[in-house]
């Protein structure tokens, strides 16, 4: 089997919404997923691209893909983040998974950041145990802290805002 | 006591590093910045702007700060973190990180994002009940997970590639 890894294009983006819709379902969270295809072509290609997106192909076929983006470390400066990295549920344990992750590692450490990063569910002791097998570290003392839409513009009433 | 909050210029560089450097002492993790100034000054303004810095100011002085960027989620498109909010250690419980709070989340209703969100140390109660009582929602099924330059080539060569 012949996997190849390339630079997604905006013709790719049903597909790669159609993994990012099998991770959020792995994940128990199919219905969190309210981004569109419009949206992927619109905020990851052209001048204001705010993300990048690598997919794996087998005989032409896209079984999977990694999407990065950058953050910026008050700590270290710029960093990669890697929201998502999804390999077809019935091609996995094949080297598709694997070859992504080593291409997310070469675009990070060509682009001269100091660190990757990313975040998993505490449950995923697979993925757990291949991210600590391949030397990333684990970080067990912080929780991630979110507010949506509709609680933002509820604190800013309350707090005479907006 | 009047604060007054409003976006960073370069020249607040220096008094912005002086409260990264304290939040980091605060986190215990003094030794982890490695960020200067001028790193600073080149990813903060210009047209390649990765990040934007609020500062609150009394009486003409810097005494808090909060730095924001945009992310991207493959669930609800784009979104904006906030990386550090900081209020000089001895002006706590003035309203300053209030101010700074809400000009923040004033700052993602503006855009129109969809998330704002962040981490918090597991051990920082202080900060977990005002979050909470502000009205958002805290994740602790999910972990942090890094890899740093030196990981990552060594996974690289590891695995053939670099």
């Amino acid at each position: 089997m012949r996997i190849s890894v390339r630079l997604s294009t905006p013709k790719d983006m049903p597909q790669v919404l159609r993994l990012i819709k099998e991770l959020a379902a792995f994940e128990k969270e199919t219905n969190s997923v309210e981004i569109t295809e419009t949206n992927l072509i619109k905020e990851g290609f052209g001048k204001n691209a705010i993300f990048t997106c690598f997919v794996a192909e087998v005989n032409n076929l896209i079984v999977g893909m990694a999407l990065v983006y950058d953050r910026f470390s008050t700590w270290k400066g710029r960093s990669i983040h890697l929201e998502d990295l999804v390999v077809n549920a019935d091609l996995r344990g094949k080297g598709i998974g694997k070859a992504l992750y080593a291409e997310v590692i070469q675009y990070a450490v060509n682009r001269n950041v100091k660190r990757l990063e990313w975040v998993v569910l505490d449950w995923n002791k697979n993925a757990i145990d291949f991210y600590e097998s391949s030397g990333a570290k684990l970080l067990k003392d912080w929780h991630l802290v979110q507010m949506d839409e509709n609680r933002m513009k509820k604190y800013l009433k309350k707090n005479n805002k907006f």
